[in-house]
């Protein structure tokens, strides 16, 4: 093959100039491609399996990094301008959404890590800390992004020294995530200036609250008419459920009390514009918005998704037999990390609960259904003039 | 928190002592996670989306370099016995397998990149050579350890010099992979072998040979006896067809050429190998080896899916609008490697054609059904001996 | 078990009533679940395989039915209001990300149909029709709704007779989906439409031309401007190239002559929309339609997936030798409908050959800057009103 | 367009004679596509997204029922002689490999449904009983057939009328496969036969058992051989967890206590067999059974995720919130079905408890060399008479 024949002139390279930087070199492939060394290999007892588990982890470590640049991306924009400013809501969208692609793909990603039998694992693990991606810093950076609280956290998880060692740049990491403003944070003070929530304006929540009211009385209503006595007592029971469920979330107080036992996360106001946004999602102003609030879902989802079959595979490799004379294995631990109290956006999954039917949902007004059209955050007056 | 009261002592640490290498030594995540330098950023003018770009980039290679350890102990197993030693199958089926996961894994990575637009692109891929898993030294590896072949390349791959640029140690590489056996040529050499082929012994082939002419034959007498003289035009098109197609099996000078220009791989003993496989894949001794063809089948179908999935990813990035005025683009180049000449084992997706309906497939000799239960490659009398 | 003690009152049935439909009726499991009748089975030489070869191919026509409903219904919303109504924008954006995950479904689904081997088909396959998902009915409405054109297909695929034999109502359901509006056309007449394009207001048009031409110069002075005449030649050339693309689009002729040829798709004044909205995508008003653009890919490019990973299996199962002689086999068919000529919104993957560097992008004017953040074919004086 | 001209002639219909049967009649697509009633279509207030959750559930079904089809015949050939014919191993990895297969595509199907919003769920959730998987007769079919227990069910579970309601046929199916072999049992049985168990013979259990102990003792000796007294305090309680666990798989009535707890499933002997097979998976005998172990894991974990990834598409649709006054939600029930406690197969996951490293697994002799190369369940002799 003569080479400078074919192809010595660039133009003829197809694909592109050659003055540009090379594939490899752009990529840093010389530090990617040589950071794997295998521990049973220093040790002189080569153990196939543990380069699989090597890339595996160094796979999952570099999506880590691209969600946090891109969660501190858009943490960055909602900070900017006290709120979203809406030109950009379409990027936030579409950076979730990378997001939501990169959680499914590491996902998958653990089922490639369980071609690793038990036997293989035991061969290597002995050279290592129990290395997962729950000792990982990024992965706890992720969590204190998005807003996971230390006080929501299993005991051990609570433990830093324990699960991050002697990574002092790590340790700093957290301990800067742990104060500074989180997605779920600002994401709540955004959903408080929802408009159309302002008590002397539009006022949803007076609104939503008499509808609740009138919906309720129906329900007592009925019961009431009914003269079999048993079905009665079975409304009845119905009817103070579903208006304690009400109760939970129009009196702030009880809403607060679930706060506190860390049931719930939001304000009280967050949760009505969460509400608000749901109901009236179809206004142009407000579609975007409730896009975001379920790519939010999505992302919780995903996390959690992500531990479970994490903590499937570790079961498969570690075993879960519990031993009953105390010790509680890692299994148990990494499990315990699946109940609702690691669901950051847990009231969006609860939102649901405070539905109404169609036809108990409050019109909007004339002025209100106008807003709905226009930039978010911009004043009537400012649109006439713009204009 | 009182860290040091609650877990100072480590065997309070429930995922294990701290003694051995920390998480994140132990992954040199200090050069994973400091290969990301933006060209963009460098110019001053920094593309959010350019971290994707290098991050799924970089993931690729990690992957890649899994395929090729996986791949190269696959070979070595293949090589080290002049064949393969039965106890030795399992794990090359285990290691086909997850070659077969992190492909899949691959093809739908590409979903993530395609989160950029091609006006995002447009602002960084000025200060790059078009990178591209193409221009990629270890998926030119994979694919000829895999077996692909120079000459069945579409000219511009071809070329080295234009595609890899002044990558020296990768120029290597791969210079020694194109001379090195590759798996294509190891499986064909084990199919050559498969018991049963032996001319003096069961002899697979000429009962073969007898049964598709008994069959071929019944076509034939059919068409005769059939009265209409079109209806029996078309059988009679209908069988020479059929004919046709057996005999370019059935005669190795048909059969040569067919592989001369490039549309079949194997040599003719080889294909007979695993015609007598894929037949007799229930007796035990060939079930694995049945399973071994269909990975590699599946391998070869998700490199072109993953090839695939990028082409379409690459024609919405720059578009693939031909010009007419001579010039070809890069999509033109790329959509070529779509052709069944960039498949390595095509040879086994075509063996359906040349299956025979069960009734015709010949009977198991007594001594073969038995030397069918055994280890490959032990002789009858060893197996009595050892026994 | 004492049922009645346990669970006799319906109140205590915590996952509802059991007073309503009950959930086997309600999914007509009894038509669904008796739907699978083996033809291997009735010819008296039962294969296990083909119960998944019926399963799999009614599962893809459930989704197809889905996929339909979701289609049609977005094309009535499209057609109601002459137009989008952007109070209309989010259930299209939802509807066609449900049929984006519909599609990647299906896509995987063919992994299932190839867990059965050449070996199995071929026991039953004689007793069938060649059935596959290009005999289906509605797969081809789906084509026909998203805009294929019957001149865009390979030739047999434009006979009737042939693919779908006696079936009456599907044939007239195929000619009734030829002469109604598809999706395709749907959009192109919504972008038309685009706030920007008048001739007389902002001109996006006559915009875009003088800044493309500004460019060009740019090159054409830097080319004339270098010493080295080998160079000069080179960038001279490459300045023709790009003169040429971007004449194609300017002129409208040209472009005419491009969707003559079946090249591109759109009239010049829908792509001139498309254009727009690429560019101003961030603006509150071209966002979701920019969302749209991208999930109308997203769709093509998963058809078009779907129909490759059905390729490979067909291979797989049929095998795709060649035969020289001149018959061609179903294989070759099915592979080219995998051509460019198969994709409906062609034009948008193409779009990123016209972008332009950022600077060249016609900054709006104060005017178009307020309208993008109005109602979408809101006048101004209405909004004004309205606040 | 003149289809007779073209192609009136079948033998230019390039994929197949059209004389078989038709592909929409095969499928029976008059039944499978009108079973599609909406329920808030009847009631005259039509839900759009009500038919993607009939759409959704009847894909569910279908596949329900091509896993059952698969099960069955799993179990069918593990009974037909008293074991597993080796012949067939084949054949049963192809079939629970291919019920994995439609396990992850159920799995992935969830998102699909996710697509729906609670308050489009709302709308139409009053017209029906609460209709999820869980109601499912094939779903229940599933699980028992694969061995979930009635005893390991939580309570609300357990109940048939509650929630199958007045599906006669249903029950009847139901009761019926709760008597009759499940694939659990069958494998447990399988796997007490495994050769090298026999005390007379090669008795793995008892090397395994002196193995234990020496690596035990080893244990000891390093803790009493310590001079710091914490230290050795921690290596003492570190041996005595350690011993703890292995007696409670060396000792038969520790072992039945597990099981009575419902915290293991298999009897002692069949444990031994699937740690022998752990151990010797190399062997040729011994390959396919450690794929079929493998597979079964698989299997659990699957139908685990599906359960989990629907638990979280319920808690979007009808919320979580615990109401504190009592009722629970079908959420907390739905929640509680994710425990160890639905594992079928749970001691294969925690097999991983009780391996040893390489150097303490004890060699096989020559004898169970051998004898691992043969057919399982032929004698030497039978082997030697038939070559």
């Amino acid at each position: 093959m003569d080479i400078n024949n074919d192809y010595s002139r660039k133009d003829e390279c197809p694909l592109g100039e050659q003055d540009g930087m090379l594939y490899g070199e752009y990529l840093q492939l010389d530090k990617i491609l040589n950071a794997q060394r295998m521990l049973s290999e220093a040790n002189n007892a080569s153990v196939h399996d543990e380069h699989l588990f090597i890339i595996t982890h160094q796979a999952y470590e570099l999506w880590f990094k691209q969600v946090i640049y891109e969660l501190d991306s858009v943490r960055m924009i909602f900070s900017k301008h006290q709120g979203l400013d809406e030109s950009e809501t379409l990027e936030v969208l579409k950076r979730l959404s990378r997001i939501v692609l990169i959680l499914k793909l590491l996902a998958d990603q653990v089922m490639i890590l369980e071609t690793m039998t038990p036997l293989d694992f035991m061969e290597f693990r002995e050279y290592l800390c129990p290395a997962s991606g729950f000792q990982s810093v990024q992965f706890r950076l992720i969590e204190n992004k998005l807003g996971m609280k230390q006080e929501n956290r299993v005991r051990f998880n609570q433990n830093y020294l324990c699960v991050f060692g002697r990574d002092e740049k790590g340790l700093e990491a957290i301990a800067k995530s742990e104060v500074e403003p989180s997605l779920a944070h600002l994401v709540e003070q955004w959903l408080e200036r929802t408009p159309g929530l302002e008590p002397e304006g539009f006022n949803f929540w007076g609104k939503y609250k008499y509808n609740v009211n009138k919906m309720l009385e129906t329900y007592y209503k009925s019961a009431m008419a009914t003269d079999c006595e048993s079905e009665r007592a079975f409304k009845m029971a119905d009817y103070e459920k579903r208006k304690a469920l009400f109760d939970s979330v129009l009196e702030p107080n009880i809403h607060a009390a679930f706060v506190q036992r860390g049931e719930r996360r939001f304000t009280h106001k967050a949760l009505q514009g969460a509400i608000m946004i749901t109901f009236y999602r179809d206004e142009p102003r407000f579609s975007q918005p409730h896009q975001l609030l379920t790519l939010l879902m999505d992302i919780d989802s995903l996390v959690t998704k992500w531990r479970y079959n994490h903590v499937l595979m570790v079961q498969r490799m570690i075993g879960s037999q519990h031993l009953g004379t105390g010790g509680s294995s890692g299994y148990q631990y990494l499990r315990s990390t699946l109940s609702d109290r690691y669901k950051v956006f847990l009231d969006l999954f609860n939102l649901s609960t405070f539905l109404l039917p169609r036809s108990y949902i409050p019109p909007l007004s004339d002025t209100m259904k106008s807003q709905l059209n226009l930039h978010w955050g911009a004043t009537n007056s400012e649109t006439v003039s713009a204009s």
